[in-house]
């Protein structure tokens, strides 16, 4: 194990069996708010080597974490297409987040909460803090980025930002920018958040926090994320654990039940104000060029899924055969919706250990 | 005028200058809840023939009302394809609904509103309060029952219910049952209302409302009534009435604005309580026969509607086929989405014409 890992392991009390905590110090966004230090949890798995120059940086999405082994177990572990036994891969909760790394449901100076204190923050500042752990882990080049949704603008902006340092940049199920309906669908969930009195203009206690509201903006992300067919093949209209309707306004239909238990259970282990930050930082990503990148790029795009249309993916692959890029798109023909970027190991996957190769 | 019409106006002090009362006096629901006395609101364009068979009734959707002429003035009017120079156009309020129909806000006996007392209701139970306003108006026989979306349902039941009654029935953007997606969306706003505290179970007064539950739910209403394409051409990513962001959580975005807009206007005109009754029957309702209809059907649906995709409306038009019944689909290429079904005078006109004349 590398010394910079092993410091960490030794100074931070939070450390779980996988989760480490990196301390990179002061941090100016983008926006010029300074923190006196920031935070970032972040886990690895296979071994750099001695060139240091196999690392592959994994960005989650927006409800994501540094767990990128659980969330994409698909595409992660040994012998699979980002594989673990022949990548150093790591994985860090973003800027903003609240697993781990610094977000609004942090501690300020005074002990509270950064509540309404935190900054908007930017796509760029989640890549600038990632930036930062790979300088203390040491790993000047990156063989490659890669995520999907909001992961997918994260190794975008790598390959802008940080073009020296990306080799390869894998892009699935994401977009340049977001369009007026996913700003939309966005704001929907903002609302549902900020017009629960208990938000309290974002400076909640965290022990109560508007668990309604970010449950109905959770309730309505599980719908995007699938598809009709998804949601038909799942539920159809099966009633919940009985034979006839009860006629009232609890749950009847399955497809309730599931709705309801996701956004409940969300808000156990998600801030509602981080929701905020990151759907900001999601409406207002505009790639308008991908000249300065110099990494090769694939980028991945599911017929089913209506939050991220395939033709987002199709014009990012033309913005980079445009700025002169090795690039590639693949549609994949699967029913799973949004989510497919996470479910499907088998054609991403073959594709990408192919382009990672 | 008929003499019916003649005493509701008389009676009737709520009366504006086009909608009228009827009060049609006790009602049992589907269910056995039994009403001493319910009254649906109204309005007609155009006479009856001498024969009283020149009728059409139009049922409309979620958030409607009785003012046809308003939100479907590009099928109904003088020389249009309803035209009101041939035909007796009627269109009621649903019960359950909150524009002069009895529904929810209405108040009940003791003076108090019916709220949480308001019992569920079927699409069934709609029909059969316009089937009493039709003896009322002494129209025994429709020419024709027409509507989209949940009037899409209600004409369906007519062409089942009352066989004998209906000799045409236009179904537009509508289906024979919601998908799990369907029923989804609409359980994420009833958790928006539910889940406000100012809902109190329902028993809220009527001065003070569970606002912006509701407003989050009409929000979220608007955008699946339009499609990704219609968003964007209505509003990309321009910025509500400035040039550079603010960076804060208001509004950025006009596609912000325009949705918060619509979302508490919303709040002005219709009842919390009125959209949990009318959403649960949408999502009870599912038409599992067409055999019992005596009428012609014509069944019109739009590429780009994702919230009531075509291919349901393609599966009624097998059901109408393999009952025997005269029935043509068609699906019109429009980029309006769900809304394309008020928006398209032109192409569902001139069928819709052709087909009633």
């Amino acid at each position: 194990m590398d010394s910079a890992l092993f410091q960490e392991n030794e100074r931070t009390a939070a450390v779980t069996d996988e989760r480490k905590i990196a301390h990179l110090g002061p941090f100016q966004t983008e926006r010029g708010f300074e923190f006196s230090g920031i935070q970032i949890a972040y886990e690895t798995w296979g071994q750099p080597n001695d060139a240091r120059d196999n690392a592959i940086l994994v960005c989650h999405a927006l409800s994501g974490d540094a767990h990128a082994i659980g969330w994409w177990s698909r595409l992660i572990g040994p012998g699979k297409a980002i594989d673990t036994e022949k990548y150093f891969v790591i994985c860090s909760n973003v800027l903003g987040g609240c697993q781990g790394s610094t977000g609004p449901s942090s501690l300020a100076e005074d002990g509270q909460p950064f509540g309404s204190r935190f900054p908007i923050i930017s796509i760029n500042d989640m890549v600038d803090a990632q930036a930062l752990l790979l300088d203390q882990l040491q790993i000047q080049t990156l063989h490659a980025v890669a995520g999907g949704s909001m992961g997918g603008m994260q190794a975008l902006a790598w390959s802008v930002r940080y073009a020296d340092r990306v080799r390869k940049c894998f892009v699935t199920a994401s977009g340049a920018a977001h369009s007026a309906m996913q700003i939309g669908f966005n704001e929907v969930g903002r609302q549902a958040i900020m017009r629960d009195p208990k938000w309290r203009g974002g400076d909640y206690p965290l022990n109560d926090p508007p668990r309604d509201g970010l449950a109905v903006a959770r309730m309505l992300g599980h719908i995007t994320f699938l598809s009709e067919d998804a949601f038909g093949q799942k539920f159809a209209r099966r009633l919940q654990g009985k034979e006839a309707f009860d006629y009232h306004f609890g749950v009847e239909f399955e497809v309730e039940s599931y709705l309801n238990y996701q956004g409940d259970k969300f808000t156990n282990r998600f801030d509602a104000n981080s929701l905020l930050v990151l759907t900001r930082a999601l409406d207002y990503f505009e790639l308008k060029d991908l000249s300065p990148a110099r990494a090769e790029f694939l980028f991945a795009s599911f017929t089913s899924d209506w939050l991220y249309p395939p033709h987002q993916s199709e014009t990012l692959h033309l913005m980079a055969k445009n700025s002169g890029r090795n690039s590639d798109h693949i549609l994949i023909d699967l029913p799973y919706g949004h989510d497919a970027f996470l479910l499907d190991g088998e054609v991403q996957g073959s594709r990408l250990r192919e382009f990672l190769g």
